[in-house]
């Protein structure tokens, strides 16, 4: 069977393309500048039609900049600068809407120097690191493009996230192709969610879905791009790379939807949700078949292996941290550890190793091993080291401190004031030299509070605060495999995790090993389960898990130290629940599960 | 006229009681245990109805604790063992509700051993230090309680302030007196708009107002009760006292109601509001006339004067924290300066000069004065004052970094490197002794970043980072007059301010006036106001005010130090808008004003 619908000829193909761009949060006048340079690009691949991610030019998410008018103010005048630069393509722009003291997040439809469309997002997330609901009124329209004659609905981010929205509205009003806006922070595995939306979305629709995500790091957040095209059947027909600027250019033929459709029940839209929207109103863009437009590669699907994909997200949260706050290089104290050994790899991967400098801090309970191993790290990854040990500082605390703790036993405290004399030491050389200190505490640790507040905590941006220690291990493996070389010693993986502040301290003299830790602290943290059912769990497992004690422990351990990570640095989200607005507890708090 | 309503006989009164009690979030079964004591007094005192704040069996703000399904399953059981409790009164109980998986913020009514009706919030603030939409969803019932025929509509917080909503709802059905749950926290000034609130809502709906709020501290938030009762002409009938646990009792008498409500014309519901909220449905208790019904003293009105409202919420918000973690001994690095001085005085009066350690940390740059202003402010307050001098740390420090730093010219790392000393110094004291310790950074610092991260930010719950600087002083003058005592010298308020970390430094040398300064980061933080409208304000000043430059370079200070207020301590918000969860910025943005 042929198709019959060659009767639309020329105009049944469009050119999109999706242009996953790294922009900067409230960088206004650098990010229009961006925008513009990609409009730019998609015109030279002959495209009718560019998409940008959501919240393009304020970058996302702003946060409380939106409460400021005078932001507002120049996120419009912006908007209204890139559209005079627009010319025959159509340019989908996210930005900040106002009407009434009211924001919307919006995308702009710019084409030929106007605005001539606005989508306003209808279903705004309020939930994990989302706040959308503290700025942000609902949209209530979805108007359809049809650019000649192809009918194009816009939609932002968790507008296809909800089971029926506004693409079903659009798609029983005609629509074709539907263009999603995106600001999607990265975790483990949600790539492959991401996906199964956009393909069930594009077959129950019989719809083409092109759906376009930010790269770059922020604060906290990682967008790993992977935008995507999805077609009518529910395949995937090509995605661009991940955690890279890309542009995703694709020809759409519907010439062959009229026929799919032809047997399809359309989606029911429920009530409420036509309630909430007005019937669409189509705007007719007789958008110029371009007369430049080269022949496309082929489209493939980009795919990253869990531990590279992890791995890229933290160089990428590194390096624009680094380059978005405006430093250019770091310290971090490197012990010989595993924990500061993948941090420095990461480092010298995100910002190249001359901008990393190692410092070895040795105490009277260091092993001599742990300065071999610090040495040997560095040397493999080209990362400078400095040696400085901490005895005449150690030494003089415990002279300050004397008389104060007389008739008392060393113990904790004495562990702690060594950590904060080499926190000192780090941020003292950070400040001389205008550098950032790199922390190098894992999840585990962050989570039971086996760290110093003020001295191994701290610094300006915790690298692996959301990597759990037994996934530290598989990490500097792949890094090991990944290349270039194999900078990480086989000695600092092989060796029991010690703190060593002091004699002959290991990490299972106070934690229960780690496999058991991080299924608890996985349990408790991501899948919110209560010590009970964690009991229930561990105890099921076929090798037998951790005991009743050690669960109610660890619990009882993640409860307490509420109060360290709370002053904790920033580090990236790579995990279905990070610490940090991910999670938001009480301190104080009187709740012993 | 005389009334004609006296047909209603011995009914037409009613007696309400406020109970207005500091409940603990997540220590469900110490709040139900709370709950029911508050229930006896309120029955000793002969009410007919006592109502409790917002959520009042978990606390409020529970946080992330109410997406822990075991944490709901408690709420819920804790109150059906206080409404077994529950004889012939009516009780209103704060609780979260849940239903399909969803949330809702409830007030249970509870009477004879059941919960007979429910009320769920209807309009969930998600703005400032509010999350509600992050965990609840609305309700869109209103009932009615018929207590002996008079009708009691129930709402809860944010509910009232909005312009029209449930109240008018529940007065058009016939709603005499309108209870309102709340967990409103402190800050200056509020008290007196929440008065306008009340009072409005009852003069405009002829009805008697019964405003419930809870008092204590919960982390960074100060609840300060004022529990209050207005009548139909909009009057302020008493409210409770301020910052402490009451039972505020009041005998309301309907008769009159009627014929004011005569010539009054109701308030027009708007369709939106009534499209959201089902018609009211009326419960019907036949509650008995308490036999025992004590004469009531007669209501009074508590005012507060403004220093004094201020410095009850830094005693009350730091008294809970240290309560509530569990610490009872907290110890304060004492320099000799203002703000140490007014955080030692506080924290004196919230848990007992015997509980408070002053330290004295001198170093080669402290000048004479600072050590005899310290002895002199502890021994005024009964304080203890260890004394440790910091040098030998400081020549370790430089002895450690001498290598790294050769050829560098002593500067702010310097500076900084000493701050750190101390605040190791003052955490070990505190992680030796099992204290707190609290640090003395006022809110210009915090904005400024005129303090060390890790040195004097270092601690557990920063008393002052929301009193700019100028209040500093006009809350010592006030400690001094209010007493006891008069423990803040002179000498300390009168003297320059100086961070004294290198030879005659001062505040000034770096900062604009506080005068000055203060007025910028009020305008900046508090009333988000453009660094243009700050020059045009500043500017318009009879003395003239700032110059643009000084508002720029303030502007950008606040700005740029997001990454030092970000791991900063909690400390109690008294200000329109305080750092921490009421203002949420990036820190890596390229928002440049």
């Amino acid at each position: 069977m042929t198709s019959d619908a060659g009767s639309s000829g020329p105009t049944a193909t469009i050119r999109v393309a999706a242009a996953q761009i790294n922009t900067t949060v409230g960088d206004i006048d650098g990010n229009a500048r961006l925008i513009e340079e990609w409009i730019g690009r998609a015109q030279e691949q002959g495209a009718d039609l560019v998409a940008f991610p959501e919240l393009t030019v304020t970058g996302y998410p702003p946060e409380d900049l939106v409460l400021y008018d005078n932001f507002i103010a120049a996120n419009r005048a912006a908007l209204g600068r890139i559209a005079q630069t627009v010319g025959d393509i159509v340019a989908l722009v996210g930005f900040v809407d106002s009407e009434d003291g009211s924001l919307f997040n919006a995308a702009a439809v710019l084409y030929r120097r106007k605005v001539v469309a606005t989508y306003r997002k209808i279903h705004l997330p309020n939930y994990g690191v989302f706040d959308e609901r503290r700025y942000f009124s609902a949209g209530n329209e979805c108007p359809i493009l049809s650019i000649r004659g192809i009918k194009v609905g816009i939609s932002i981010c968790e507008d296809i996230w909800e089971p029926v929205g506004p693409s079903e509205v659009q798609c029983a009003a005609g629509a074709q192709v539907i263009v999603n806006l995106n600001a999607s922070p990265y975790e483990s595995g949600k790539q492959g969610h991401r996906i199964e939306i956009v393909t069930r979305l594009s077959h129950r629709n019989r719809v083409y879905t092109l759906y376009v995500n930010q790269v770059g790091g922020q604060d906290e957040l990682v967008f790993d791009g992977g935008s995507m095209l999805a077609g009518p059947d529910g395949d995937l027909i090509g995605s661009a790379a991940r955690f890279e600027e890309s542009l995703l250019v694709a020809d759409i033929d519907i010439t062959s939807l009229e026929r799919l459709r032809l047997h399809h029940q359309a989606q029911a839209v429920p009530q409420d949700e036509l309630d909430r929207i007005a019937e669409p109103t189509t705007v007719e863009l007789d958008v110029p078949v371009p007369t430049v437009r080269p022949q496309l590669p082929e489209l493939s699907v980009h795919r990253l292996e869990r531990l590279e994909a992890v791995y890229r997200a933290l160089i990428v949260g590194t390096g624009d941290y680094l380059k978005k706050t405006g430093f250019k290089k770091v310290a971090i104290a490197v012990s010989g550890g595993i924990d500061s050994a993948l941090v420095t790899a990461i480092a010298a991967d995100a910002i190249g190793a001359e901008n990393v400098v190692g410092v070895a801090l040795p105490s009277r309970y260091s092993s001599e091993g742990s300065i071999v191993d610090a040495e040997d790290l560095c040397s493999r990854l080209g990362v400078e080291l400095w040696k400085i040990p901490i005895e005449p500082g150690h030494a003089a605390f415990e002279e300050m401190l004397g008389e104060a703790f007389e008739g008392t036993e060393p113990g904790l405290s004495e562990e702690n004031t060594q950590a904060r004399i080499r926190g000192n030491l780090m941020m003292s050389i950070a400040n001389k030299f205008g550098w950032l200190v790199l922390p190098t505490g894992n999840k585990s640790e962050m989570a039971t509070g086996y760290a110093t507040l003020y001295g191994d905590m701290a610094g300006a941006y915790a690298v692996i605060k959301d990597v759990p220690k037994t996934l530290v291990y598989e990490l500097c493996d792949h890094r090991n495999r990944r290349g270039p070389g194999s900078p990480i010693p086989q000695a600092i993986i092989d060796k029991p995790p010690s703190a060593e502040l002091r004699p002959d301290q290991l990490d299972e003299d106070s934690l229960p090993p780690y496999g058991q830790l991080d299924r608890i602290i996985h349990m408790y943290i991501e899948e919110r389960m209560s010590p009970d059912l964690i009991v229930q769990k561990e105890q099921a497992l076929p090798e037998g898990g951790a005991s009743e004690a050690t669960v109610r422990r660890v619990v009882r351990l993640i409860d307490i130290n509420e109060y360290k990570r709370r002053q904790s640095p920033p580090g990236v989200k790579i995990t279905g629940l990070a610490f940090g607005k991910d999670r938001r507890l009480p301190i104080a708090s009187g709740w012993q599960r």
